[in-house]
């Protein structure tokens, strides 16, 4: 079977080729990938930004497929069953946070881009019948991560006003679709004209371009402030976020794509009553309601692409140029 | 009647003198004080810090007594009856924040440092009977920030590891004695050896001096990570206590004596999912579970001196030098 591999010493640094096949032991599942989808996370692994990388690892976190052979200690699976995989690993039984052993699918454990996957038995969901594989592929780490910054972390409400910045982004886009999903009165930042115009069209209300110096401004005449913010950037951007949330309001970050800011408004974190809250991936809890959550509102994922695990470079380059709108799915 | 006014045109900025006498308006009580403390915020109106600073204004937000009249719409007061005073006004009713109305007692309406003080009756409540008038007073400002802090915000439980950073002043010990109350494993931050042996006395386990270079990896090595955080300071100090929380805690700040900070360590807060939360006072709702937790757990307020009305000037300059272990109360 073939698999797309870290290959660091080489001029794509990944490679699509000829990996070996394991057999199964008693708790796990085979599973033959139909669809799979890229993480920025694979990006970065690819970039060597990664601690304990290691060249021939499949990478990898979003998958979907078909059962074709079950461990001997599994029960409730049958062969053939049409299955998405829960990429985090060891989550512990703390909902408030990972544990140590925590780790995600595709590095150091080899990941989805592959023809065929072992995972335990644990980590195998039914796939929700109004997805697609490509569809179901393209939502377990992206789609995870929202849910638990909107929901678990902030609780978001129908009633509240929710701001997602950096509409770009996998789980900015999930996180949005979840809260118009919930019913809020949702806005986006971006500095893309066409992403601000799919927001709208997806049911967002408006949107701001960071990048304008005023937005600030503009958004607290507009909208009044936000209840509830998720943002992947951090940076200074995020006194701006600070400025733009309402008293008691929070704010989600799951991540910090722009560093660390140059400072933090304190005085204004402690009046107004704003909570910055830190949130990654998610729990199995997290996974599961996730799932629910999805077929409840009968959320289907933004596809940018489907494209052959063969053309997996130019995939990776798309997603490192920022030139998708949709999570990039790659098929055996 | 004489009570403590600003006078910022003369050299000690406050004068104890003559105020006239008012009228009490059909939903007021008129309160014979007993006792009222002092808080940071006061001298602050003292070194003119706050916006809309009127000379003659009484100070004083803490204040208990008796009351000596009740207003014509009061309902369930009684004269004579001992009571203590919420110096929290037009909070409004959303629990997670005030409302663009919200004040505090002590400007820019009068306050609690007069012989006798009028105020809305559902701003009064029976003292509770274990105290005396001095801790009676030293308890509301104070005591009311500790508490949305500690329970409200953090939800505190009595298996948590919590740090009280900052013990010299109010709301920390407040904060400190709460903890305790609960149950939980308390370690305090400060400067002062003398302020370390007090929290320790009081039930503390320890404490880490917070301008030893090496706090922070001290702390790690014996506590382990704390769960909850109650601050006052952030500053750069803020990002000392990131690295001291577990995974899923909650840093509470309540003020900002050292400034902003100027840097955030956003991807520790995002990765170890840490939440910073802001909190200011408290709600009425705040108010009256503030004074069944004191009564549940017999807590007594640290009173570090009382001395007369007529003292004002060196009692404001003890708290400005941050001379004072426990509340300055002053009585007429």
């Amino acid at each position: 079977m073939k698999g797309i591999v870290l290959d660091l010493d080489s001029k794509n640094k990944i490679s699509y080729q000829e990996v070996p096949s394991k057999s199964l032991e008693g708790d796990q599942i085979r599973i033959q990938i139909k669809a799979a989808a890229l993480n920025h996370r694979d990006e970065w692994c690819r970039q060597g930004k990664y601690p304990n990388l290691t060249n021939g690892v499949i990478l990898g976190s979003d998958g979907a497929g078909a059962i074709t052979e079950v461990g001997a200690d599994v029960k409730g699976f049958q062969i053939g069953q049409e299955v998405i995989i829960n990429p985090a690993m060891n989550w512990g039984d703390n909902q408030e946070a990972q544990s140590k052993d925590f780790l995600i699918m595709g590095t150091p454990h080899d990941g989805t881009l592959c023809e065929e996957v072992l995972v335990s038995a644990d980590r195998v969901h039914a796939k929700p019948n109004h997805l697609n594989f490509e569809e179901a592929a393209a939502l377990p780490l992206a789609g995870l991560t929202a849910y638990r910054a909107l929901i678990y972390q902030a609780k978001t409400k129908p009633s509240d006003k929710v701001l997602i910045s950096g509409f770009g982004g996998g789980v900015a886009q999930f996180a949005a679709q979840f809260a118009l999903g919930l019913g809020a009165e949702v806005y986006v930042t971006t500095s893309s004209p066409a992403k601000l115009e799919k927001a709208v069209s997806m049911g967002a209300k408006g949107g701001f371009d960071y990048r304008d110096s005023q937005w600030v401004d503009k958004s607290n005449a507009e909208v009044g402030g936000f209840d509830v913010i998720i943002d992947g950037a951090s940076g200074d951007g995020l006194n701006d976020l600070i400025k733009v949330t309402k008293p008691g309001g929070r704010i989600v970050i799951y991540g910090a794509t722009q560093g660390n800011p140059a400072t933090l408004e304190a005085r204004r974190i402690f009046w107004n009553q704003i909570k910055i809250m830190g949130s990654t991936m998610g729990s199995d809890q997290d996974f599961e309601e996730m799932l629910t959550f999805v077929q409840k509102y009968q959320i289907k994922p933004i596809v940018d692409s489907v494209s052959p695990f063969s053309e997996a470079v130019e995939a990776f380059d798309k997603m490192r140029d920022g030139k998708q709108m949709g999570k990039i799915v790659l098929v055996p």
